[in-house]
């Protein structure tokens, strides 16, 4: 049955978006071929990705662009490709190569997509939807890569989480950028 | 000249404390006789060890105890040899055995001591302490402990930093409790 995980860079003081929903900083390292090789490899699987409203924009708006495609060809493609869902109640439709829009209650979306066979989905950025899904037990595993930054300000993926949630280490890499790339599951 | 490090445990979220206070998701993990060594050998080097009112009357109030003594002898015994330097502009003496009570400026007080030979100074906890030397470019290092848990409230040990630090990972060591000890130093 599908798996559900998120990837998602974090702060060292643990924040996913800075101040404004700010992202540079994590793209603010020295380059570093293995991690590109890293994310590439991510971003060419059978998944699906989801998303909610304010991060399917900003992917949206980038992926698709010739920018894109020059700057990370192979992560475009893979980003283009791949199956997509976006989860809102106020969009009307999602022209994103791929994207199937979700607009009913998610936590059950989830639910009966756990259960029956599909591709794994991938949660990136999309805070609001962590915290609600994580809440619910519904997520199966965390990537994070801990960029070497303090950011000061900025909100977390786990903003309204009502109960502690205790995960178990599985892999943890560092790479030559700095960024340390932390997996954990959620203990069955 | 004596350096200034910081060494914290944080949550996944960021959180060097989680609310009220609490430290005890810090300790919830299973025993690893390997941590426990490499916490032993921190305490027990030539630093002076850094605090401010808050971390300091709560270590006080532990590691002299016959109970911290039986449950973690070497660390015990370390903490109470170890020169502490405690920062408070309220309190009037420390009764902890080796501290010295610092009651002026306490920039100025660190940029003097890391002009003249002396220990290296490790700050534990204090959180405001931490915001405060970070921005002003005194801390050499940091050494986080990334513990498995997420808490959904609590307190970064950056909060009200101006600006962005940029800083520099060198080093990175899982251990088998899914602690991973982060190590950063501040760009020269």
């Amino acid at each position: 049955m599908p798996k559900l995980h998120v990837f998602n860079s974090i702060s060292l003081d643990g924040y996913f978006v800075g101040e404004n929903g700010d992202l540079s900083w994590a793209y603010n390292v020295v380059p570093d071929p293995e991690y590109d090789a890293f994310v590439a490899n991510n971003a060419s699987g059978e998944g699906a990705l989801l998303f909610g409203r304010i991060t399917y924009e900003m992917m949206a708006s980038y992926w698709p662009t010739e920018q894109a495609k020059q700057a990370m060809p192979e992560v475009a493609d893979g980003m283009n490709k791949m199956q997509k869902l976006v989860v809102s109640k106020t969009m009307t439709k999602a022209t994103w190569n791929n994207t199937k829009l979700i607009k009913g209650d998610i936590v059950a979306e989830i639910q009966k997509r756990k259960r029956e066979p599909g591709p794994d989905m991938v949660i990136l950025g999309s805070g609001s939807l962590v915290s609600l899904l994580a809440q619910q037990g519904l997520i199966d595993s965390y990537q994070c890569v801990v960029v070497p930054v303090v950011l000061g300000k900025g909100r977390t993926m786990f903003d309204g989480i009502q109960e502690r949630i205790q995960l178990k280490l599985v892999d943890s890499r560092a790479f030559k950028n700095g960024k340390v790339v932390l997996t954990y599951k959620r203990p069955v």
